[in-house]
């Protein structure tokens, strides 16, 4: 199959390394002359341009920009394109994609490949990130089942485990497990530096540890994404932060009050319950 | 030296194995006695008994129980202790156990060594638990110098860091970087849980990934330690719940106002800050 991908990233790269090994013929166009020259280089396509003409024979493109920068991906990209070429995406939100690309091309297959690494750009680009991923796709009324069909093929070929759901059921679950804890942690970064003691604030530094360290990381992670999906699933973003906002408050009222029995039972009910969110992983 | 360990779980028998290794004689106290001949057997400890008796001859002394149980081990051991012994604990909490133990005992060095494995009981007893990791010692106005020497000299031979500063210090960092994320991760389970849509809370499990596993790891941890710290560290976990929703509800605010720019930031600055709080760690 001739695939294109636009964007030659973290995610685009390491889709075209994939797909290449599969067989297929990969083209990729990136804004930078230097990325496609790499990108070549390193057999990452097996051919690239900064013009999205080269996308004239492609029969499936990702657009793997960032989500700001799809829906002008497509303008530029749906000229050159073949009538029956189906356009998919990777964002990590799903309903601004939607409703931005869908009227502009029906064969549209909206997805979303939970793959990344803590590096991004080109030369994070590696081999086997997607298998054992989680792949969404979040079909809409319009979108062509053979379309669809081919698409989530090519993820079962890239050994991701392939889910289906609404744009909205989507964007409402990665708000509660992935957006949340982003701001729940920066948050608690945030309060801790707000201490007003600055030797307490020193010995916190010194004495933080792995619990500390865990608890925090994605909320110290890139600030572009985090800023990304406050803006982009910032409905569902708000409904999971005022919920948790509540349980929190919840938690707190327990120990002013010194109701341990209550505590306890909440604490074995969290104790108990977070495997269930973490049978997906290795 | 002699040197009594009373409760030999996971500190006091990584402690035990520890110095017998530095060539000190140990000697334990277990309320089991199924524990007194598992920690000789293993030799953790060169001699072990139920009976407080044993400590006659120590001239330190490590309190190695939960904090619940701090006082009444001490109360049981000073009839049969030399009066130049010192004592000193573990605790993880250091305002109660000095308010309790200071006025039975002047000979006393209130001490947190910040170290510990997902485990407990002896049976998790392992060597280099404290090579590298924070030591922090809570001397009071009546703790003396020659004491409080000689314990930070045998934590430096444990090749921990040892940090000095007041109960009142430790206890407020603590609240910051170890009881504030605990409660702040077991939130964010609870929250998630309290997802309205069953298919949504189904989505979520499935796509729950590293981020989720890192942010949530504490929250899921043993319910006694949580409870312990909330009930022994109450007041200043509290404040530091408070001041960490303050931070929340401001995250919150800006973007339900899309105050992108105040947020963009905040979030550079704590992926600034929180290396800051990692530094003393591998």
């Amino acid at each position: 199959m001739n695939i294109g991908i636009v964007g030659l990233g973290l995610i685009g790269g390491s889709l075209g390394l994939e797909l290449r090994s599969l067989g297929h013929r990969v083209l990729g166009v990136s804004r930078r002359e230097q990325t496609c020259e790499l990108a070549v280089a390193r057999k990452i396509v097996d051919d690239a341009d900064v013009d999205m003409s080269l996308m004239a024979t492609a029969e499936v493109v990702y657009i793997c920009t960032p989500i700001a920068a799809i829906a002008r991906a497509v303008e530029l990209l749906i000229p050159h394109l073949s009538p029956t070429a189906i356009i998919t995406d990777v964002g990590s939100v799903k309903m601004p994609v939607v409703e931005a690309i869908a009227p502009l091309w029906p064969n549209f297959v909206p997805a979303h490949p939970m793959a990344g690494t803590e590096e991004s750009g080109l030369d994070a680009a590696v081999f086997n990130l997607f298998a054992g991923r989680s792949y969404v796709f979040t079909p809409v009324e319009t979108t062509p089942f053979s379309a669809l069909d081919t698409v989530e093929e090519i993820a079962r070929a890239l050994q991701a485990k392939v889910y289906r759901c609404t744009p909205q059921e989507h964007d409402r679950a990665v708000a509660w497990i992935s957006h949340l804890p982003v701001i729940a942690a920066a948050s608690l970064i945030d309060a801790c530096t707000h201490e007003a003691s600055p030797a307490v604030l020193d010995l916190a530094k010194k004495f933080a540890s792995t619990g500390f360290r865990d608890t925090t990381r994605v909320g110290g992670g890139n600030p572009e994404l985090g800023l990304m999906m406050a803006k982009y699933n910032r409905q569902e973003l708000i409904n999971s932060l005022c919920g948790y906002r509540d349980r929190l408050d919840w938690f707190i009222t327990q120990i002013e009050q010194q109701n341990w029995d209550a505590l306890s039972a909440t604490l074995h009910h969290t104790h108990q319950t977070r495997p269930g969110f973490l049978t997906s992983q290795d």
